[in-house]
């Protein structure tokens, strides 16, 4: 018997046995695609939408339902996709500010320090009034972002980035050497008070915390005629470290086919190619069917509608974003890869109007996949299927090993 | 990325992610409530029992089975209920010695050493010739610890409590300055051999050892005149540490309404308020009812009888049981609660006569939870269930989660 350097999660055991060669994996994430009944409509948006062409998939296919973090725990959108990816999440966190820069398509590097930026309004004490500037639209927080690098000068041994991102939300990334992630955030998290300063968590991050005291004087001169965002709240500071790459893990040459910037963002992150993005669904799909004939192993097709509609809370609309899903599923499986995997990086039922805790349901299909008896590809159905209820992050030891990409585990 | 101060346990991602306000959940836990069937009754205790409500209430949740500790692992009470409470058993243990102080509602202090104590019987020779006394009376117990109590006088900077269970077992505790857990079982576990010495295991136990010794001398003339009580053995010596809290983890103000001492004491264990048994089943309930409209987040219904007619090996009786509570089952929904769990701290099959490692039936009812086809409520049933077979400390984050107390994990 070894016990001597057992692995601490089973992905340590796919990264020992995996080969570079092997079948093309194709994983289709429907954003938030998981749901709940809405009694009305007599099921879950699945259930309720007619997907012909998902329903014979899933009679060909393996299927199941993934608890993506963990039982009660809601996963954002980083987290979701790492367990996907075959990250378990638990292990592998990202902090907010570095998923803010990844949200922007910002190009980090190693030991970059990032922050959530929000713009605020400030009484004439310099109390917080609203935290979020009336949300102010996005043309305002880009000409105020403008202003800022244009304005503020920060001499240091590195360079500074302040971009929008959307409405009232901005991120502010620092580049440069010995910079440290420990500062505390400025933002109160409420209203009736001042900013908080700066504070250093740790002496290391003494130098941190007084270049972001210089940067926030400066842009207190920069907004002070301003209204009504004539301050800024930082929060959730991370320190960018490069991930281990699907390649460097599991010997996969990967590409990102994904429009939203946050998902090219992480894909950039794990190592993936992520060319500009070829356009709507139905491109993204011809594109994958050229895609599937050259070099890379791994393709990452990533709809986003079904999130949005979910979020939207508007039943009817997440159905007809799986509905439209499902017309292209003929396109998809024209590529013929080896292995295609259907599934989402958490539910955002309609009904609650946000991400939830509910298994997602996911099907393999390959040639090797051990067929059951589900032919409708839903929530329900899926209970049944040949995969069981397991952790989002089992996936990708299952593609590999349907890819016929892992050997043997002992002799 | 942060490998850095990842999580052990998905619970420490629920107490990251908790918080303090939410929906009210009430665990409604039938102790040894899983069966296995009896073939000439046709199925298991919940099978053949009549309990139109319980089936209702399955028919309107997620059902599903729990695995109390582990796969093939028998639970105590105290590790199984532990787990359901979101406390991983395999981590968090409780010592027997602790666990029957905690069993005789005793208040333990930070630092106390308990040890659970036989009345056996000793030859002239002080070879133990019978190690539980021929199971003297309780009432007996009681008044030969009363006699060591009034009559054995240790002088350190502390106190003994010397205390009755129930037959020959009984609990003693030291509450004082430096005492140490490590001190070895005076029980030899089979009979033919004297006693045991208390030895110390360390040297920072050599005073309690010594303490002990002369408790034990002491004793020894105490009950030398007695029949066929004329000797104890200690067993199990442990030192009770304050557990995290439900607050602490979950921020959770819970009130225990149990009447069985056992359950009682594990409750204090965890910050839940015991205010005294108001009575029977009946009068829990409706107490029950009063106090969802007070400021309590977490309610603890426990039901002592299901577990005690399966020990009883008396398959009807448990039948009957199972059915009072059933009767039960609308003045409890009465008090509606935004989740109500049903499930068990682990099997007691009649068949058996004792606890078994068998997983437990659960459902969980909440506005978000996604039903399935399950329309009776028992083990076979449940398989189907949208939660599927998990462990059970899965379960204290899915009712966080259906409470709507626990936050998004990552953006």
């Amino acid at each position: 018997m070894e016990m001597r350097d057992h692995p601490q999660d089973i992905a340590e055991i796919w990264q020992r046995l995996v080969t570079p060669d092997g079948g093309k994996i194709v994983y289709l994430i429907l954003d938030g695609l998981g749901g709940l009944a809405d009694r009305q409509r007599g099921g879950t948006e699945l259930q309720v939408a007619n997907t012909p062409n998902l329903d014979d998939l899933a009679g060909e296919s393996s299927c199941g339902l993934l608890e993506i973090v963990g039982p009660g725990v809601t996963p954002g959108s980083g987290p979701g996709h790492l367990a996907l990816f075959g990250y378990d999440p638990l292990r592998y966190m990202i902090g907010r500010g570095i998923l803010s820069a990844l949200g922007i398509d910002f190009d980090l590097q190693e030991g970059g320090i990032a922050a959530r930026v929000n713009f605020a309004t400030l009484d004439q004490q310099g109390i917080v009034t609203d935290r979020r500037a009336g949300r102010i639209p996005t043309e305002k927080n880009k000409s105020l972002a403008k202003r800022i690098r244009e304005e503020v000068s920060l001499e240091f041994e590195g360079e500074y980035f302040f971009e929008t991102v959307s409405e009232h939300r901005a991120v502010l990334i620092l580049r440069g050497m010995e910079l440290s992630r420990k500062v505390e955030d400025t933002d109160p998290q409420h209203t009736g008070v001042p900013p908080r300063d700066p504070m250093p968590r740790s002496s290391s991050a003494k130098k941190t915390a007084q270049l972001i005291r210089r940067f926030l004087d400066q842009v207190a001169d920069v907004l002070k005629e301003e209204s009504p965002a004539n301050g800024i709240l930082l929060r959730g500071f991370d320190q960018y470290q490069a991930f281990p790459s699907l390649q460097e893990r599991f010997a996969l040459q990967g590409v990102c086919l994904a429009d939203y910037p946050m998902y090219r963002g992480l894909s950039r992150l794990l190592g993936l190619a992520v060319p500009p993005p070829p356009g709507g669904l139905r491109q993204r799909v011809e594109c994958l069917r050229q895609e599937v004939k050259n070099s890379h192993d791994f393709y990452f097709l990533h709809v986003k509608h079904t999130d949005s509609r979910g979020e939207d809370g508007d039943f009817d609309a997440k159905v007809k974003a799986i509905e439209e899903v499902d017309a292209l599923i003929p396109l998809i499986r024209a590529s013929e890869p080896d292995v295609l995997v259907v599934t989402a990086d958490h539910s955002t039922p309609a009904v609650m109007g946000r991400h939830s805790w509910h298994p997602v349901p996911v099907l393999i299909h390959a040639q090797t996949a051990r067929r059951d008896k589900v032919n409708r590809f839903d929530e329900e159905a899926c209970l049944h299927g040949a995969l069981g209820i397991r952790p989002g992050h089992h996936l990708m030891g299952l593609a590999l090993a349907h890819a016929g990409r892992l050997q043997k585990f002992g002799a």
